[in-house]
């Protein structure tokens, strides 16, 4: 059969609400993402792909490879240029430490494709209090906070308790024993005793993005 | 013991994030909601509560009964005057049907308290698609929508499709067999297919309201 | 030991209940598979084998590897000749997208092996709901419809609100987080606010095409 | 607040897909119940009620009360008169024991609102293998069999791998321990051996019937 | 039967480890639990009663009644007398707020029945993280801390990363949807990442004491 | 280190329970392995290991690896001579397939080791039910049968409804979906209407061969 | 409806493997134990009765209820004469404490209901060992011991490693937090290092008595 | 990137609660070990790394892998010189067998990091009671003992009954089926009989081990 037979893209997601569709390469043969980058290409449109292995990006045809701007790190592409940066920061991404680094650069690299820079600060646990009350200030200035924490995520409770804006919760699946797989870390924001705080699926920082971007997009 | 002892209400919160105190009543004595009340009087303070069931109501002492306004369908309960409801609505609260009301006048009754008003509809399960259908063109043109929905909670992913806004989801406790507790409901929605939808904890109605409130009042 | 005295293969199942035997290859070793494989070739019996992995398949004698007909995307396999194919198409297909093709595949592969087409209909996801509904029409004059989708599984829910046939829900296993393993999609088809909404086990596309054939030939 | 503002019934789901609305009334209040009778009332609607608890119907003003043909058994009530029943049963309902009966009665009265008359044989649980047995045949010619069991719910292995109908699992939530809530029924169901069984939420025999309506009519 | 024989209290054990059996009252009859205190009284015997609901209390004999010190708030009963209380205070007990308080009093009147005099700080929560702040150094000061909370349970990981004492969590059952139970709360105190942060059962506050008693009697 | 430091096995067991102790050595290192194998060889003591990877047994030292009998299907190795084998057969276990064969031959090996005969009958699902019923009277003359089953595990409870011995379940971890890992088989034989049926854990033909053995043997 | 025609009881069974059918009252409604016990005084046939509540016996007619000898601790009843017991002790039943002693005697009332006596020991919890040390050499002469154990379940283990014969395992649900509902129990006993235990449901008493009678009757 | 920009490490927690940061090794990449490496070095800070994998130890700068003192069985590493060890032994590290043993040298590695000697005791599992009470004498002068156990976790159970001092409990992951992961293991030693056992994370040898230096550092 035809790969390119099974797919239809929905090229006109942007006009009814905002984003473009984005391509969840995780479980996709390497045949259907080739197929879908062939239809990208022939429509002259861009796409930004989440959750692109290494050996998945290792796999597709050079052509299509060396038009991609790849992050293994995030595990994200961008198949076409990234729209032009604004200038004025609007959305802050905190974590708790260097083990959460992938789930925050999914969330900044979503976040540059449609323009929007972010103030990334990672190594801010809880557990050593200090290293976010230096920061706090910076962070209540910004109309979106994203924050991303495994294990006890005891650090979007307490970053929702010192900021006004909207605080995005997101999930890791970093972590052992009973953390493993991220579901105490889900439970525990969900339970959060910070008014507010809204929560995405586990390790999903194009999730969080894009609802940064509605918020910001909307309340224009 | 003093039951007054026991508390130390936070009066400043408003200042540092934007929304005062509310006071989770469920699992509280009368004997403690009493003394909040006591303290509250005396400060001459204004409080919002939740989860407020009819015989914690009816058991407390009717000076302070009088002075409350209850909603026994949300358990809600106002100690002072709400703040003056703005004209113009900026939030949407939908759910799939009658079932789910509870949760979706909690919704109501938090924004009423901080001077919002909302656009309520229920009954537009996506069952019977075309009732949703009727409204999308309104609820597009609000910043925020909150859907409230329990069982298979496909509402929040049809109209995180349909709309710009930032879309939040209130799974509910409704439901038998799997559905039971709510927790099939928050599973659905954090693995739904639209980009951007956040989650609250299961019938928490109240966090979506503040959660709405945050990204109203930071994105001015 | 001798690897054939331990199978005794059901040749008579057809007559009782209609359907072959068929192998569910996954955790059986190739010892025992081959095993079957002759005793089927020397009954000059015809099997459908699923869940083969490649590997397996790989490992099997040439001799009979020869003879079987594999769809590595499907891992179903046939041995013998398949059923004539009807005209007339009865049963849809239906997934949100490419994600799923290999549990709909096995669908299809099962539905051909038995003679009957199927109306194949992937890229349907409900967060772009107009390409669904340009095929409604379609799918409403067929008496069985499978829906297949992981996630989320709106899908079928929307789709059983629209037709008036039994639709059969095949929850898959793909997806992160509280939608891994398929657990998500399952409850969400079983607590479906759409009435008469009937399910299989997560990634059981075999089991939701003998439903069909069920249907379809005990209602003559 | 006026509770019949909350109620927007789809009267037209009929013409849609075949089955009229039913209400879930287990989550609704008495208020809301009253509301949707009274717009039936006036519409002259014929409405089925599911989970109706006996406190629920007695709370209900009389005049509906009256009009309402109720069974606390298995919580329904018609308003309107039944469809008239067909003579030839096409439908069997199988048990293991009365403790499943109040599951079993949903089904058949479901069945009966639609004018489909049922075959319903309770007490042939697997533990007894003779006592199914006797009764084979009699199912053997019907187009649909619903099974409903609770515990290990061996009952639609042993039914699925005997009769060439479709078979439509219904589990229970009969039972303690590991059984309780219907968990252990649902998923003995789900990872049938017997190729084809189809399965609902726990304790689901609306959903059940409706699907084996779905069966007989889209076959015709 | 005769009750008592079911008995054998084991009066033994305060020699072998410390502190003597203490009666886990929830699940025992009245006719038992009479049992157990004539036999203490026999033997001139002390002993702490845990999780005695008021209505277990209530249906004691009226001997025993007036011989008990009962707390219903904690559900503790002391038998004979307790320990003179010891002048230094060596324990904290800290809390997010008062739905936590019924576990605080459990793990106070177990430390008092042992001569243990305890420093009770409730309403601390993190979301309002100065109300910690201001407490540190007496906190700081102390070799034991019990951290009681439910919901996302931030508060004994924040604690855990101020003090150099042994911190001892107990979650509670306290709250809803995802963490009704406790089991959020547990699973948060778990994957801390406080370093060295301990954990007792949901609502153990019994336990945390003992362990505390196990702390400073061993460490003399 | 020295890993015989680490290592006391307990070479009086038999004496005191009957059955020596038997190895696990899933989780055991080489190094650990290979020191029991050492104390073994030096106390001419004979063993039973279970679950003895290939990887495992390749990487021993030869020395031990010619003087064990290493079965891979089960995993199974003998360390010294087994018992002589008894004539008369008392022990059946039955399956429901080719996928289960593995736990099969651990539990005949494990009788075998203790020269304890078994009837082996595989391929017996209760999907067709008659491939069972041809064998139940050579199973009802035996005291002990051994039913391992995976998936709906639905065969212990005929097996158990139609013999008078004692039926030991065994759940196998075959299967996919809810199946997979076991939990459902075991929940499934757990909740059994079969009187008198019990379980061990997941994959365990060690524990029931042994739980044979000790009725067989106290039984004298 | 007749209450009667849903019921067909299974008089042949003692014939077939042993045992009567036994009648589990729990979820069944009055007019349906009515109904049995009718149909068993024509048959002048005798029945155990499980899980009948104080409830549900005080509603039976009192024609019926004067001939059954009713027993509330462990909700058994009896109609017809118990089989005279036997002399010879073979079976123990030991519990850690008096909060498992309604299991412990559904277990011996079910062994007494056969002519089967018991030793009881209760009250020898692992956690003051030397009461469970001081009776195991009368434990030890027996050919089958049940083991009753909430909690932790850690008496199955210790009981297992200490004697010969055949150890049954029943989890009960006492406890709380993490052990509420007996899973922890369950999960204890069913990965107990103790070679051949085997374990029923969580407080199945009557499946491990039924267990016990098999081992006895099948072995002489 | 730079990595090194992504790195705040907590020079300053050891003047702040007695211990110093370590480094979760697990989920970092190479590239950010390496730049923790390179500051720590710099800072001449002393360092303990845990879950280092030795792929992730071998991938290392050799500059830095000869400056570690890396124990593979442990998967931890010692940056810098160890405190030099204290003479008089107080922890105890128990295990029921040399399955545990990568957990147990987790423990003894990160004490003798502070300078803390271990008397550790392997293969004293409580099928087999006497190898334990041989040692109790030793056990029970030490303040704190660690107890290691996988599987149905009954030694800390017992271990808690026979000592004064503080026990803490550590799950491991050993085990399969129901013990698989380390979750029953857990579970009963959160519900543990013996009054004041605390627990750790599953695996989690070093918290278990900053448990033991807590109490010993603050209770001098």
């Amino acid at each position: 059969m035809n790969p390119s037979q099974d797919i239809r893209l929905d090229f006109d997601r942007r006009n009814r609400m905002g984003l473009e569709e984005a391509i969840l390469a995780g479980s996709k043969s390497v045949a259907h993402l080739t197929a879908i980058l062939d239809q990208a290409a022939e429509r002259k449109a861009r796409f930004l792909f989440t959750r692109l292995d290494q050996a998945q990006f290792d796999a597709l045809p050079e052509a299509h490879r060396t038009r991609l701007d790849y992050d293994p790190l995030s595990r994200t592409a961008w198949f076409g240029a990234p729209e032009p940066l604004r200038v004025q920061i609007r959305v802050g991404v905190v974590a708790a430490g260097t083990s959460d680094i992938s789930v925050v650069r999914e969330v900044t690299r979503t976040l540059a494709w449609y323009g929007e820079p972010a103030l990334e600060i990672t190594d801010v646990g809880v557990a050593g209090l200090w290293r976010l009350m230096e920061r706090v200030e910076e962070l209540q200035r910004l109309p979106v906070v994203v924050a991303v924490a495994g294990m006890d995520a005891a650090l979007p409770t307490v970053v929702g308790g010192l900021l006004p804006g909207i605080v995005i919760g997101v999930p890791t699946s970093v972590g052992y024993g009973v953390a493993a797989g991220g579901h105490s870390a889900l439970h525990s924001m969900l339970s959060s005793c910070a008014a507010g705080l809204v929560v995405t699926n586990i390790d999903n920082g194009f999730g969080a993005a894009c609802a940064a971007l509605r918020v910001l997009r909307s309340a224009r």
